[in-house]
């Protein structure tokens, strides 16, 4: 019974902290929309922003971010279906609610300190599982070799958050299209590139 | 007398919504901020919305985009110039503070569509002052032509706004080296590119 009405703060402030973001949400909105009593949110988050670390981590559960290491998909397909997996989340929230780990990376403040150490924590963990990818694709030759695969990583991600939020203002898929265009162009080898990984590729088969 | 007060509201609006995001503060805090008394606020503005719709413009008006039209220095430069101008303003908040105009859209949400108007008017802008850049440098060859100015405008305008939040988290520069590193490898045309500009102009100068 106790740990129901937890739950239901817990399933509250995620939705109302995408809706709304962090700082519009009071903790009175929160209890409000779990039909809880005030009292009872202190019985289990000294605050909100505790609440907030906890949501993150569920949010970013819900990504399906192990989709990033099945090795029975070429690393470059496994990259696009994970973006694209986030996008018709998009899609089915209208473009209006962005993502809740940029939407709360852009709202932390020097205020907000345990909700920076989590999103760091949060985001390191995804650019190492986009890393990964990019590594795996770099070494068969799929991938373009010319940077470090942590650095696209990060990049890839940091673009598509930014691109999240453009999105929002414009109420369209337009800006994650502007993103799969230009970042996966950037991912693709060069043609010389290609051609040597092809050619080392036949030489080991003959071997 | 009357217009020094509304100064004062909107100078500290610019610096509390930048410091803490849009939500965070409320009218209270604002009007603490400036020394005025709470009722004067409601004399200038209806909402502080309205107050955030004119701060953006103030921000935006900062950001010396006409340093993206000066035609006596190379578009690339230009561009690189651009964006290092911001990095120097975030390296004076000691990368904590973000930019103002994406940290509003990230808070934007379907409770506040003049924000979002506003944002997006906004954006059009800068994508413009941009993509004008990118244009010239496509015209003289300097810059890939693989991609449309207008496309590539949106996207570098976006993954900064993403490695400016993921500065905050980090607390650091290197989102930013990240982007300069990886976007503007983009902008560099392949080697073809360049010789076919070389000789093109070798032509037109012996035309």
């Amino acid at each position: 019974m106790v740990s129901k009405v937890r739950e239901k703060i817990v399933n509250a402030a995620l939705e109302s902290f995408h809706d709304l973001g962090f700082s519009a949400c009071s903790v009175q909105d929160i209890v409000d929309k779990a039909g809880v009593p005030k009292g009872s949110f202190y019985n289990y988050f000294k605050a909100k922003e505790l609440l907030a670390v906890e949501v993150l981590e569920i949010y970013a559960a819900g990504s399906r971010r192990e989709l990033l290491s099945d090795t029975t998909v070429a690393p470059i397909t496994r990259l696009r279906g994970h973006f694209e997996f986030m996008a018709t989340r998009y899609a089915g929230f209208g473009y209006s609610k962005g993502c809740l780990i940029g939407n709360m990376a852009a709202e932390s403040s020097d205020n907000t300190p345990l909700m920076r150490q989590a999103l760091a924590e949060s985001l390191a963990r995804w650019t190492s599982a986009v890393a990964g990818a990019i590594r795996e694709g770099q070494k068969d030759g799929s991938i373009a070799r010319g940077l470090d695969a942590d650095t696209i990583a990060r990049f890839l991600i940091n673009s598509w958050e930014g691109s999240v939020v453009r999105m929002k203002i414009a109420g369209s898929r337009e800006p994650l299209d502007d993103f799969f265009r230009v970042a996966f162009s950037l991912l693709s080898p060069p043609a010389t590139e290609t051609k040597k990984a092809r050619n080392s590729r036949s030489i080991a088969s003959r071997v």
